[in-house]
């Protein structure tokens, strides 16, 4: 990919409407401003992919969470990668790849905090997103760490089609775990048991969760429920714990786009029952091991054990919306990224 | 409390109906049977004390638990104390006191199976059955096992004029931490702070509990919030939560009498937020430690440290269920225990 000519102008994505339920196209608005020139320690990235996360919903809303609200007005959230084109930062130099929390627009300027340094060989710039970036980070820590995995134990994963539960699945498998996938339609399951090699999966749009995974499960039930949607899955997956389960609380999409209050796992009580926790986290803690996580996981890749799944969207940072869109409604499979093509 | 004469017949409580929200008196039946003769390995025990507990309401149900339920037509389940008044046990002898989980009735045959020998000095029977019994090993090991209790903790506690939520508040003082407790009515948040010596309380009856725990946990919240009562109560605690926080689930009273499905906490979303954990547990899981544990809280006790509170019932086997009746009212301060008197 040649660098594109330094434009003038750079678009970038801001919030406008917080939204009530799912989002619509109109909660943004796209935005135009000068490309601004760097200060001394600061450098220039032109963007070239956007990640595209479940969790940015989230971030539109105005209540306290793990990071502030993105304010009315600000540029939308977004974890990216791009090419350094300026640079008055002597750890950057023009033409290297880095990744951040950039945001959705087409020039970021930086001072290199929060930012990776970006080796594409021999991954490919989504991979950077996916299976080496947020997802990657957030599916390793949560399995191994919070999830306290250990080999033969049986794993449940909602949300297992999307870019952390099919990361979930494979490292349990590669772990020597038995892996069960909760995911929507028959494709998805085809997918991940065919192409991420889960020993089973369940439909939950046409199947009853609940009865699968007694049948799955057994009695012994599962030592590790990783969950990505919360709702009527986590309640099911609640019913079919091992003793001292750990339940990973990773994702709630089922919830996320409810107007009204959400839905607590009524099934909570078996907690006590299985003696078992419900633990969250944020793969950000583990910031420190990243490079470590990132060896292991390449390697796995390398090697053909891991499965980098990725869907690229060529577009503008108008685009954004339809992008996300797709997430919430479950058209994905594995990490969505933009690609940012050159403005028209 | 000199030895009764052996009578010839044995009076028990029966579960002969399952309630639907809170149980009431006509769904147990007194039964009369002959004492029966005790097999070699047999010892027979004279009841004295039983443990009057909310978890009992749970094993009412006919539903998979941690216990089997009480068959109907069986003898009600619970924790007692009583004398041994013929053994053809070598390990126990007549005259010696016991604790076991005997039931709701006047004689019971044991073999020795889950039965611990009670030092009665310089302990009452009935603290047998609280701070050093069922209560005192829940408390002891949900805190500091469970709950991972560190030194300057900041610790929430419900139910804290209840048997076990006012041993919770005074371990956690005496490791050195600030403890808040909530509970229900003016006289019970005096008592927790001048008697047992709780830093502060939160009455849910009159007030905002979200509110009073912003003020008293402050921006850096609670460390550990030790849960025996579920529903709004736990939904504000987890509101409150520091980051690493502990939430030990040990009952949810507010749950166990509601004809419809359990409400779960809405608000777990902040688990993730906060890095926490809600993790459930039964003492029962840590029984080979509970010589040790006995031996802490005993020292406690004798030097002055720790309040054993107990309200004791007099009366016999049918007056079981106006004691579990009034617990559900919220009408006790500290353990309950039915002392049983020679049958009328």
């Amino acid at each position: 990919m040649p660098a594109r000519k330094k434009p003038s102008r750079s678009r970038e994505l801001r919030l406008v409407a917080r939204p009530l339920g799912v989002p619509r196209a109109t909660d943004w608005t796209v935005g135009e401003l000068p490309v601004p020139e760097i200060s001394d320690g600061e450098f220039l990235v032109e963007l070239t992919h956007i990640s595209i996360d479940p969790a940015m919903r989230g971030w539109m809303e105005d209540r306290p969470s793990y990071l502030p609200p993105v304010a009315l007005g600000d540029v939308m959230r977004a974890s990216a990668i791009g090419r350094v084109i300026e640079s008055r930062n002597p750890r950057f130099a023009p033409g290297e790849m880095v990744a951040g929390l950039f945001g959705v627009r087409e020039y970021a300027i930086s001072n290199g905090r929060g930012v990776t340094r970006v080796g594409l060989e021999p991954s490919r710039p989504e991979t950077w997103l996916g299976a080496l970036g947020g997802s990657g980070m957030t599916a390793y820590f949560g399995l191994l760490r919070v999830g306290a995995l250990k080999p033969q134990d049986t794993v449940v994963v909602s949300a297992a089609a999307g870019a952390v539960g099919g990361l979930v699945g494979q490292i349990a498998r590669i772990h020597h775990c038995r892996v069960i996938g909760v995911a929507g339609g028959r494709a998805k399951c085809r997918h991940i048991v065919d192409e991420l090699g889960f020993d089973a999966a369940i439909d939950y749009k046409s199947q009853d969760v609940d009865l699968r995974l007694g049948e799955l499960c057994g009695e012994r039930g599962a030592d590790v429920y990783f969950d990505n949607v919360g709702g009527e899955i986590l309640d099911a997956a609640l019913m079919h714990l091992a003793m001292g389960a750990r339940v990973v609380l990773c994702g709630a999409i089922s919830q996320y786009n409810r107007a009204e209050v959400w839905t607590g796992p009524t099934n909570y009580w078996q907690l006590l029952v299985r003696r078992a926790r419900i633990e969250g986290f944020l793969a950000f803690d583990f910031a420190r091991e990243f490079p470590q996580a990132r060896e292991k996981i390449s390697h796995w890749i390398a090697s053909g054990q891991l499965v980098a799944q990725e869907e690229v969207v060529r577009g503008t940072v108008a685009d954004f919306p339809d992008a996300l869109l797709k997430l919430f409604r479950g058209e994905n499979l594995g990490k969505t990224v933009l690609e940012v093509t050159a403005a028209s």
